[in-house]
């Protein structure tokens, strides 16, 4: 069994299907659940309509940092929201729960679906303007892509896998491909770059390629089945899949063909008006992180648990995921659920049967292109600050994620 | 073009990218958009912990049968919820709009999943009893899966496909694999069949192959990325992919594996103790429909469209979904968004051009086993009734359906 503590009833001994001793929790018989038809919910009209989760299920976003709130201006704290990884299975994440990043501000434009207008004019050859209507007619595609915001890193003093990792997110989207519009308006060949413009008071995201624009950008109405939330662009966003999440421009209105690399209020990363350079910066490199066990969480007992993550990239499809459940020492092929796909969430899950001591879980990915997520101190050395984890390098940071595993069961994150 | 009407701009006449015209709307450049900050959505707690959905956006589920109201007491009136397929994008039906199938009354079991049990007894060598916690640290999987009432069929005075099609949705499953607990069990030579149990007044399903169950059975606890939602079956459901919905038995808390097909209360269409017979009516058939352009919508004009619809089997993934836009005569190939999965809603996809001219639109699907959706003629014919779409078959009806277009642009059930 490898369990510090005996298995309390045996009947798993010699189990066949599991690698570890599982041991559970609950002999009673489960006839006397029928609950007094009174506490029942009631059907009423509005859950015919649309549906809620259950009262028993408290899993919430938080404001991020940790700690911040929200602003009670527009012009006010520029602050976004963390969803709960925590709590998350498989590869979607409800739309209730999706991560928010705010470019300035927690306020939401409400958009009359029937005033939007996108306009893409600049180096085209037939400047068009599309109503909501005009696009929902064209043909559209629906794909899983995740959108992560650049800054998503893990600090010392973060406790939780929704601190450090919660500002990443993946939906199904749905929308017209970028490229069916721009063979519309056509592009002239000076037409070399693109900027995205929102419905907000910090409308821009910064320059990209006319190469992404025509490959695989989709500007989207639909999410996860329904209309694009509020939260993340209604009635309109673009999705620039694998860029960083400043990119996916909300409340789009407006494409502009330009000639060159444009600089925007919203060049964060990118301070720099060398194409070449500032594209480094735009690919969110390859990432995983395991969302159970995690900080914060707490394993009841030595046994038998199912180690369970995410992996991404902006580089393709995530092709493998490694587990190690000793600090590093070794590492496993991790299970991939159902196919990979592109720049999306890919689930992954491990069977794992702790022993009741102390040790580090961590986690490797490895991408369609061959690239495999860095250490620490690799992510550091290249930005050149120091190891120490408490320094913030100034780009991205898709480095491994270490969780320590206390002989109580109480998990942490590695790097505190 | 093919347009009676013509072109009100002409740009877009000799466009390589579109097959037919595209009658776009607006011609106002996009600038004046900001929105008055006033009206802005502030950032409150309950806005970052939970997101809604934009208030512009009416899609709601409708109670089933068309006009049916929710039941003022628990042993009332049986009634449905279904889901508004004709706003659906994509392959997943979000949580909120998911039909619901009751077996009696409209109410909904309140449960606290710290007290929810799933027994496993009967012809198995070890009963087990799981506690929630228990199933969560055992190996999962993730499946998009569908879910139809055997009951969803068009009659003639169904005016929309979410009074005609609407018992169906797709979402992705997450949970224990039955075969998995099976093998905790052990299952005795003489069990053959299984039957399940929920939390609800009429608790049963009927009886199941022991072949299915250690097949692709699902217990299934999240639900597109969170809980199982409560009119879904919190906090356990289980999922029997591509049998009839009464299957997939919802607030799940006791399997009984048996040694013979035991009928039960909820034995609607398998009224016979010969197992041959009786599993005749357990797989859904394949079956398609188009969600758009379709009954009740309008077309604004002639011109471009995008034909999109769902298509779904019993027998696993689909293969292949033909259209026709001229009531049968020709069928062209769809598009088939991405991989089409096993036992899941699968998305298609044909350009249309329409040139104002009444018409019929119809879909048919072929799933990987060869079969083939029926005409409503053939469905008769099996079931031994009148052709006349009137008359309700005494099994599944997954005949194909027609919607046809008026010239003036307004969409109607074909068999009306």
């Amino acid at each position: 069994m490898g369990s510090k503590r005996p298995d309390r009833r045996g009947f798993l001994k010699g189990s066949a299907a599991l690698a570890g001793g599982l041991t559970l929790g609950a002999t009673e018989p489960a006839l006397g659940q029928l609950p007094d038809p009174d506490s029942f919910t009631k059907g009423t009209d509005d859950l015919v309509a649309y549906g809620k989760r259950s009262s028993f299920v408290k899993s919430v976003r938080i404001a991020h940092p940790p700690g911040s709130r929200p602003s009670p201006d527009a012009f006010g704290l520029v602050f976004h929201v963390a969803a709960p990884l925590q709590d998350s299975v498989g590869m979607i994440t409800p739309s209730s729960l999706h991560f928010v990043g705010t470019t300035r501000g927690s306020f939401i434009p409400e958009i009359d679906p029937r005033e939007h207008r996108l306009m893409i004019h600049g180096l085209v050859d037939r400047p068009l303007v599309f109503t909501m209507e005009d696009l929902k007619r064209l043909p559209s595609v629906t794909r899983p892509h995740f959108i992560e915001c650049a800054g998503n890193r893990s600090r010392p003093h973060h406790k939780t896998v929704q601190e450090s990792h919660g500002m990443t997110s993946c939906a199904e989207w749905t929308g017209v491909l970028l490229s069916t519009l721009l063979k519309e308006t056509g592009v002239k060949d000076a037409g070399k770059w693109m900027v995205a413009e929102g419905v907000e008071e910090v409308k821009g995201a910064s320059s990209i390629p006319i190469e992404k624009a025509m490959d695989d950008c989709i500007v989207a109405y639909g999410m996860n089945g329904e209309a694009v939330r509020p939260q993340n662009g209604f009635p309109l966003r673009l999705l620039v899949p694998g860029f960083e999440g400043i990119f996916n421009s909300k409340y789009l209105r407006r494409i502009k063909i330009v000639d060159r690399y444009y600089m925007t209020y919203n060049d964060y990363g990118h301070l720099t008006r060398e194409p070449d350079i500032a594209a480094l910066g735009y690919q969110i490199g390859p990432k995983s992180v395991i969302t159970f066990p995690s900080a914060g969480q707490q394993l009841p007992d030595p046994g038998f648990y199912e180690v369970s993550g995410l992996a991404w990239s902006g580089g393709g499809a995530i092709r493998r995921v490694e587990v190690s459940t000793d600090g590093g020492r070794r590492w496993m092929d991790a299970e991939i659920q159902g196919t990979a796909h592109r720049m999306a969430h890919t689930r992954f899950r491990l069977q794992w049967n702790w022993d009741g001591n102390e040790t580090e879980l961590m986690s490797r990915c490895t991408d369609e292109l061959g690239q495999v997520q860095p250490t620490r101190a690799q992510v550091a050395e290249f930005f050149n600050v120091p190891a120490d984890p408490s320094f913030t390098v100034p780009g991205q940071d898709n480095s491994i994620q270490r969780w320590r595993i206390a002989s109580d069961g109480s998990i942490h994150n590695g790097y505190a």
